[in-house]
């Protein structure tokens, strides 16, 4: 199939999904789940050749751990799938209903989005995740997942529509873009007539070359630049473990913490015992007055500011004040989420208001950020633009409204 | 100024508009509108520059008509911005705050989208509506009005920063590009980097341009494809009332109706009637089954049924059944108003259920399609995409959100 023929029968497809009951959705995702645990050998064998290609292609340990399936990675995937059949289903809601004194009734009403296409990169287990999501929320999907898992990604999708034909529901619920071509990528980001929205979920330049090229409305995931900032009034033992959490926990996530910003008048306390703290596991690039303190730092450049190093690396800035740290944040940070550590209530409050990022953060770690942290139950990703969605992005990201419109003979004058 | 500059002031004010008050922020728009009454000499003398330029050029009536102001139609402006500014702030708006199980608090607080580009054409009491709008919503707004109402939308202007200055807020909270090239459109697209909505206002040509072109995202307004479907079980007499207003009552807007399509067993009573009601008023296009009834009516082509005439011209279609009607209207409308002419609960349910639109009517002219129709107070456009806002958009579509936590200290396990 073409490109174009995948997009259109995901377009005729789209009021099928959209119009299928609770039951039917919940009752198909336990069973794809199911299907894809009982599906192990075959999944497993194909994710062996990626795994084979993929050292012999050199792909790095990171990007092969990340490609790597096992059975219990199998069960896990499987048990998400039901965590998202077990959610409430958000399609049909009337958020709100008004009357105007006209008499008309006007409600305002939740609906899936149509068709969503998701272009991914080494991830096997996004097909599930993403597959289950789209399809809990009435949606009809387009998966483009990358060359690296090629063959896991296929084993999976057969299995997907194996589980929709048992069922007695279209194939087409979710269609799978085999080519792996840049030109096929280039391609789907045209269809704006079938898809209505696109996301990306991947490294910075796939993102970037979607935003700059897609004609299909893009929700933008991904990079998190975060910061600490370290008060005049933090309490110097929570910043500390909040640093090294948000820092350490886990290094390759888009809400671990990149930056942080110190008020001057703590750096002679907390500096030294974060140095200490971060001896030999965390290499720091600091401005000269943070140098002071931190004697095994290297001098940051402008670059280390807006870095986001995904690695045992941070930078530090000092600063004179929060209207500082602020304009440091706001001008330096990739819109993610951003904590303040501080006793004052003043100081959270500015922090909180004055902020311009996704997630804000007082005395807690930036590592929240986070669907199922958040308590949403499922994540599709986490937004860094302000349209449409921000932050966390649950089940609601996947749907639009429409306005319903009660009358009786109403004409305008 | 450059694109890029004018772009990067924007950027630079952003933190200034989204910090003022609310009485700062309806102060000025008050204040504005006063001054723009006040400055009527100036804001006439220049909009006759436009009237003669553009009668020079051979500008339809209909265009000449949009861009002539009088002094009562700045009356009418100012009026408008006075009711912005009287309208609920909705910025800092917590919707919801939830506590987890590890004590975070996390609430979902309204926020401005920061900046926001608005490209219009020959309407320049936009300039007025869409300045006012943005700043009530503590967004900074970037206008790029068309070259026919270039003196007009400057005198505006310069009345707009007349009123900042006087208030001691910076002009920046409201920019112009005066360069009318088709360059300074293209390169204005491209600045994702200081600007973070663009909604184009005007014909299907700029719209499709900038959806094709611009890195921003986009809010599609515009085209309306719109039908009045008469079922079955229609009341004729109200089905007669509600086509004739959906037709008639405005030819030239976006909810105007510009197809009928007719239940084959009402089409012998209502047809006819119809023909009588539209005769010498409204031509109509319709299908082999139809121009039985219709005996003045021209063969509808295919084009016919997918087109917005936005003129005293429909096309009529007769379908077996409620089924076929949903087919052919998803298949050829844009997502704007749709309306059926119902006396059957059923039919009524599966239309406002299955209908593919921002707006779905029983029962009702679809020409209520309208902020002010709605009751939000405002309007910025009508949105025909699925991403952030569909339909008429008040002051909440000019927001974003984000999430604002509450910790004592919690790390990530």
């Amino acid at each position: 199939m073409t490109i174009e023929e995948i997009c259109q029968r995901a377009y005729e497809n789209k009021y099928i999904t959209a119009k299928l009951s609770t039951t039917q959705k919940d009752e198909l995702i336990n069973r794809a789940a199911d299907d894809l645990v009982k599906n192990t050998t075959q999944i497993l064998a194909a994710n062996e050749i990626d795994m084979k290609n993929g050292k012999e292609r050199g792909l790095s340990q990171g990007l092969l751990d990340r490609l790597k399936l096992t059975a219990e990675r199998i069960e896990g995937v499987a048990d998400g799938m039901r965590q998202v059949a077990a959610l409430p289903d958000p399609v049909g809601e009337v958020s709100r209903m008004w009357t105007r004194p006209n008499g008309l009734r006007i409600g305002k009403k939740s609906v899936p989005i149509g068709v969503i296409g998701v272009i991914y990169e080494a991830r096997p287990n996004v097909t599930a995740d993403v597959f289950s999501l789209c399809f809990k929320t009435g949606n009809t999907v387009i998966l483009r997942g990358g060359s690296a898992a090629a063959n896991t990604n296929i084993a999976m999708i057969d299995s997907l529509h194996a589980s929709l034909k048992s069922q007695g529901l279209p194939e087409d619920c979710v269609l799978y873009i085999e080519d792996t071509t840049h030109e096929s990528v280039n391609r789907f980001m045209k269809m704006d007539k079938y898809v209505d929205l696109l996301i990306p979920r991947g490294g910075a330049g796939l993102i970037r070359s979607v935003v700059e090229n897609s004609t299909i409305p893009v929700i933008e995931t991904g990079t998190g630049n975060c910061h600490i900032y370290v008060d005049e009034y933090a309490d110097i033992d929570m910043a500390l473990r909040i640093t090294d959490n948000a820092k350490t926990q886990r290094i390759g996530v888009c809400n671990a913490a990149e930056s942080l910003v110190v008020h001057e008048k703590v750096a002679p306390v907390f500096l030294p015992r974060l140095a200490e703290l971060f001896k030999g596991r965390v290499e720091l690039f600091a401005d000269p007055a943070a140098r002071k303190y931190l004697t095994d730092s290297a001098e940051a450049t402008d670059e280390d500011f807006g870095r986001e190093y995904l690695d045992y690396k941070m930078s530090v800035k000092t600063v004179h004040d929060i209207d500082e740290a602020i304009s440091h944040i706001n001008h330096y940070n990739t819109g993610h989420s951003e904590a303040i550590i501080t006793e004052s209530y003043t100081n959270a409050q500015k922090f909180l208001d004055e902020i311009d990022a996704a997630c804000v953060y007082v005395n807690a770690s930036t590592r929240f950020t986070d669907g199922n942290e958040f308590g949403f139950g499922a994540e599709i990703g986490i937004s860094t633009q302000k349209l449409h969605a921000r932050g966390p992005m649950g089940l609601e990201a996947l749907l639009s409204s429409k306005y319903i419109i009660y009358g009786n003979g109403q004409i305008r004058e």
